[in-house]
């Protein structure tokens, strides 16, 4: 039996998010299923990220044990045939017995996009949240300096979290403009771990600086007052991909 | 009576093109049926251009006579009320009363949207086309500019292709590498009119060339020997791109 690691991509439109749940289509379901179709073995994958329904990821990560001859870096190939076209593994390697990638230190990179103009781009509106105004960037990026840094986020989770503490360390924030005749914007995020719905209220309350809403500054309150109804609305779940997850020993 | 004009952008993915086709969804016989909601009128839509079955646009044009009330830059939001998400309208105004869209000296912009790796990231795979290999963009550029300027593109179209002459000039041609994890390729082409399957052809010769299938010097005998059969593959149209149109006078 050896331990292998899969990183996973995915649309995620049509699924009720990572973690399985009976008679819902979930990431984690169809990676089982895949696995029994492709080893005859019942395996269940750890995943590193339990991303919520309609989530997007470029590049989630799971571990499995098996029996498999298959090359290790073989094996994206093969699951892929036993996948459907909206989940792809893009790489997998051969990892330690005792690797467990939710014990594991880890640094996380998410990213929001979002579209402005009069319309939403049709063939935009499945990854991103469509705004009509077109936001201040240079206002939400000076909004997000004041949550880099290690902080409690009690402000910015969804009151249903159910993590022992919510102190969490972002190491960058950064909110690139695309140039286009359709405007797009990104807010990518990179933290040692997020707490439920984290990175869309950030966004969310990003957004409302960005409409001028908000001064920059009021982020920093949101912050102190320990309080989620003091930011702003949950940000839509298709805006939202987890683009990589780098672990760090 | 006047006549207006609308800009529309769509997801090609579900539609046998842009042209009306008795039981089948086309973009015109949904914007004819918003139209009539709208209005109560029966409109016929003029398109500039007949995208073909699972092709994608940002701009496409079109124009309808109507009596409507509605203020023209105000149209494009009664428009999408009755139209469905994968169209929309992203801008609108008045035009003269004998502009016609297919009669009026044009340059349009398509763009052919390729991903490159191990695996198709599946939140493109609706709207790129995926090769596993890294393709040469420096070798794609080269050879993209033998066929910048006027020429007979006979070997660049369908045989089925109607068109009187197949003389077209092409203003300008660039491939665009866009850094990332995944990377991606644009391949960006403006003229005053494309034959039949052109774009397309042009993309598959160009990504033969990219996989150092054919040099860059073989497009100019492809060109030169007017034939089909020379040129490479047509690319499949989820990878395409009607990006703009403007019109010269």
């Amino acid at each position: 039996m050896k331990r292998y690691q899969i990183v996973v991509a995915y649309d995620g439109t049509r699924y009720f998010g990572w973690q399985y749940q009976p008679g819902r289509p979930t990431i984690e379901e169809e990676l089982n299923k895949a696995l029994k179709k492709m080893t005859g073995e019942s395996i269940a994958v750890i995943g590193a990220s339990r991303t919520d329904s309609g989530v997007h990821a470029c590049g989630n990560v799971a571990v499995f044990d098996s029996e498999t001859t298959i090359p290790a870096d073989r094996l994206l190939f093969a699951l892929n045939s036993n996948l459907p076209e909206d989940i792809r593994i893009v790489a997998s390697g051969k990892v330690a017995d005792d690797f467990h990638p939710r014990h594991c230190a880890s640094e996380k990179t998410y990213e929001y996009h979002i579209q402005m103009g009069k319309s939403p781009l049709p063939t935009r509106r499945l990854y991103s949240h469509w705004v009509p105004q077109r936001l201040d960037a240079a206002a939400m990026e000076k909004a997000g300096q004041y949550l880099v840094g290690t902080h409690d986020f009690k402000s910015f989770c969804s009151p249903r979290t159910e993590a022992e503490t919510t102190v969490r360390t972002i190491r960058r924030l950064e909110v690139e403009k695309k140039p286009d005749t359709f405007p797009e914007m990104v807010i990518r995020v990179t933290g040692n771990g997020f707490l439920y719905n984290m990175v869309r209220i950030i966004s969310g309350t990003l957004i409302k600086v960005g409409k001028h809403g908000w001064p920059p500054e009021y982020v920093q309150e949101v912050l102190e007052g320990k309080d989620r109804t003091l930011a702003g609305e949950t940000a839509p779940a298709k805006g939202l991909f987890l683009k990589k997850i780098e672990f760090l020993d």
